[in-house]
């Protein structure tokens, strides 16, 4: 997603990054299913339509790649070198997934819940053939905001985002929302395959899987999507522009640096609110001289966390959430006539055009 | 727009409702123009480009048309027959035309702005021919909300939503969200063209010009989109689902009746929050006994304004916001095995399938 083209609140399913770990499955809705099984009361298996005919429900939710900003650790880390744009935010429709696991019923001493997507190959590391799989702890699988999503932007989700069916865990990384998900088990035990132990885990150095951590929620983080770097701009006021989301917790407040990080100006939020989206943020700079910005913004979530200048290296480049640099030059004079913001301020040139 | 389809808080653009007077005009953003030009100080004519290579700033606004419900009046009003659908809301971008009006100057003593949209052919009544245009009051187009706006739902504004650029009145009914925008007049006197003054105007008869009142912001209104009508649901619990929006102020709660009218449950209000879109709503209703439920929604705004059950008749049918029943059987068997809302109930049943 270019994010230059994410000027609003809502990204357009066209434009919403895609990572995929195998080939999409030429999935149909026609002959899907959904299987239930494993330690529930009554397993079951449920054609896509039967699940289609209930009543969505909605919510939105910003959903980040844990390699989004991987480009940015140095020394390099492993993996799709991604800048800023494996972000999201988008509507999804569909059904609670506990809504679902209430009628299957989930017996005593379950603790996970492992996801199978209908997409396969071999695992990069380990050689083997397997399904794209995570798990959840039963508590998030519980959670009301964890759908079974057969909708995105109010329309049929597309096969390159996970249609027919793709779980949605708000909050958390998106490799935790399996796309093509054909598959449900609940467990006794956690599940070990590679997509959950091997990828998807903070490693202190290469091949340290024994101090492994697992990626899990999402870290605070922020993007400028206004001004764009490289870009000039008139002396005077210049009213910067971004969006900001929070895993753990939502974002309380943003702050923009004009220097590069020495000094912060506090950022209003703005436009719509909902739990697990992403806000909009504006903040305008005041009696800019000539010379270069180099622009940073810092999101801050409920909790007090803070996006750090450096993100704490790992092996695998996972959840790199600092603040990135955003250069622009302020030119001497006011060459462009027109600049966004609240409010704006009388004529002080000649016509437009 | 099919109501049943708007399950989220988005309206596709490819769903919102279309209702223009002219044939849409073959615009080419290439060659596009806007003039501004009359009692401005400065006037001007930009191309599209221009514009655009602007940053956007984005706003949610629900558009109604004035036209919608029309067919619930009785006796019929002159009209398209519209029923529930003719609204959607989506994500607008542009640049405020107070902006852009700051820099060309309004004289002293302006008064009105009439926007001229670049579709044009014989008016119905008058039988004149003329472009689609209306005018507002300068302090509403002042406004900082109302736009100038190219994008829609995060792309460029498709034709016929009036790409490449129209006018958005956020609260007004869309007959003031010029498609096509061409021109734009600063004004001393106020403007009188056909669709100014023949139509969007309320009538208490037909042909009473002379005590026409204009059509202007929109009243506090509702729909239910679950269950839909004619549909069967099981005995017990029920969760109401639907939208509701303001014009002249926001929406402040929603009632729920399942009798037609005679008693009233207060609903939730959900989902994203921004101050010109409607709000998502839920009502659950309990201890439903088999029989046919007449179901209402009945919105109220901040202002305290309500719906009627009966909306004043006139004669062009505009500003129609009545409460419109839902007729739904309650089964005497729980046949349908799930069901929406936030806190499923436990297992009640067998199996799902």
């Amino acid at each position: 997603m270019p994010i230059a083209s994410q000027q609003g609140w809502l990204t357009p399913s066209r434009l919403f990054y895609q990572r995929n770990h195998f080939e999409p499955p030429a999935a149909r809705a026609g002959g899907w299913t959904l299987t239930v099984e494993g330690e529930v009361e009554r397993p079951f298996q449920l054609g896509l339509w039967e699940l289609t005919r209930l009543p969505a429900i909605s919510l939105w939710a910003t959903l980040e790649c844990s390699g989004n900003k991987r480009a940015f650790f140095d020394p390099p880390a492993q993996g799709t070198p991604w800048t800023e744009g494996a972000v999201g935010n988008a509507e999804w429709g569909g059904l609670p997934l506990r809504a679902v696991l209430a009628r299957t019923g989930v017996k005593p001493g379950s603790i996970e819940i492992r996801f199978t997507g209908l997409d396969s190959g071999r695992h990069q590391e380990t050689g083997e053939t397997v399904h794209f799989e995570r798990s959840l702890p039963l508590a998030v699988a519980l959670d009301p905001a964890t759908l079974l999503a057969w909708r995105m932007n109010g329309e049929a989700l597309p096969p390159e985002h996970g249609g027919p069916l793709r779980l949605i865990v708000p909050g958390w990384y998106a490799m935790a929302s399996v796309k093509w998900l054909t598959r449900i088990e609940v467990r006794r035990q956690p599940f070990r395959g590679p997509f959950q132990v091997r990828d998807y885990v903070y490693l202190p150095e290469r091949g340290a899987y024994d101090r492994a951590v697992p990626v899990t929620a999402g870290r605070v983080n922020s993007f400028i999507n206004w001004p764009v770097g490289g870009s000039v701009a008139p002396p005077g006021r210049l009213t910067v522009q971004g969006l900001a989301w929070g895993g753990e917790a939502p974002v309380a407040g943003v702050a923009v640096s004009p220097d590069g990080g020495r000094t912060w100006e506090p950022a209003v939020l703005a436009g719509p609110e909902a739990p697990y989206a992403w806000r909009q943020w504006s903040c305008t700079l005041e009696r800019l001289l000539p010379g270069e910005l180099v622009l940073r913004s810092r999101a801050r979530d409920a909790d007090g966390r803070e996006q750090p200048e450096r993100a704490p290296w790992n092996a695998k480049g996972y959840g790199n959430n600092q603040t990135v640099p955003v250069r622009v030059m302020v030119s001497r004079s006011p060459m462009l006539a027109l600049r966004p913001g609240p409010a704006p301020s009388p004529p002080r040139s000649g016509p437009l055009a």
